[in-house]
């Protein structure tokens, strides 16, 4: 089938983009806003940028219901820090509550049953359930669309600390995927797990693979 | 472990990020030079943005080998398009293949045994053994870093034109996970297949999911 996608709803662009982008990781984005107040909130438009300066990004879109930016977007916004936890199928659920656009008054910690515990560098809390956790200053925002209802906005930040539990970090900084036991996000409801792992190598004198 | 990413080499960097952003889909991109010569080349820094206008990013890293600008970037820059052809287990092999730093005068396509077949709307051909290909025209680059080695660039593009195998394609642009089969990227030489799949549901009262 041929498809143009100016001639489709937004719901079914995005339906499209996200049923074909797959398996996307989820960034479990925790920020304060200037009052401190918490907001914790996912996102699978999300993926690695480079290693110098180690750059994350992760692209809030414009909130469907109303047409207004997300809290995640106001606070990175506003303090310019935010923290990545990474997503594991204990904290599944957990996560899919932080999912539901809430009121800003409403502390995603509380609501999900998560615990904030104080970061390193930044002054958002991360999750303590998640193994790994990645605080970032924000490098820039990159606006895409009008503004309006569809457009996103590329968030690109700075990696400063990365907290890895002892248990998912094997020797010379591999993770242990089976002791992470990462979730990666499809289309509408579903998620994959990433349990049936397969090895392609490359030829012996091209770049060293691990 | 609290882990500085000032104080690690760029090969230990990238093998954190690349541990704990996972899983990633694999954006098989392909590109010609002004010329007209093709390339085809593998990114997993690769996601989708928004829908309005459609848009999605990859991210290809300078080089490891020599510090040089990736043939993708060049040709991306020279002839402001790409088409992003989807990774599915039975093109794994022939992704690998592409994934190794050849001279700019190889055609991957060749060389990984995969079919070009003529684009809609841009001029680099797509593969015509996966079952999606995103068209795209260049928005935006944005330069990460200074450009030596661990630096890297998000090209960002707008989508023009997406071909979709009617086998992949359920009613309402859904689509077929199992069907298309992708696969996701991990760190080192491991990748992961998508087929243990799981849902989770919102409250009935909050965003349409699907």
């Amino acid at each position: 089938m041929e498809i143009s996608p100016a001639e489709l709803s937004l719901k079914d662009t995005y339906k499209l983009l996200t049923g074909a982008v797959v398996p996307r990781p989820i960034a479990w984005v925790s920020t304060v806003n200037k009052e401190g107040q918490p907001n914790l909130a996912p996102f699978s438009f999300f993926n690695g940028v480079c290693s110098k300066p180690p750059t994350v990004l992760f692209c809030p879109g414009v909130r469907g219901t109303d047409g207004d930016n997300k809290d995640t977007l106001n606070n990175v916004r506003a303090t310019e820090e935010f923290v990545i936890n990474i997503v594991t199928e204990d904290t599944a659920d957990a996560m899919n509550l932080t999912a539901t656009e809430l009121p800003s008054s409403v502390n995603e910690f509380e609501y999900a049953g998560v615990t904030p515990i104080p970061s390193q560098r930044v002054k958002p809390p991360r999750v303590a359930e998640s193994p790994i956790n990645i605080e970032c200053k924000l490098s820039n925002i990159v606006q895409i669309g009008d503004g309006g209802k569809g457009s996103g906005f590329i968030v690109i930040g700075e990696v400063l600390h990365i907290h890895v539990a002892d248990k998912v970090l094997l020797p010379n900084y591999k993770i242990d995927m089976a002791a992470l036991n990462p979730i990666g996000r499809l289309a509408g409801p579903r998620y994959t797990q990433v349990n049936e792992i397969f090895e392609l190598f490359r030829e012996p004198s091209q770049v060293d693979q691990d």
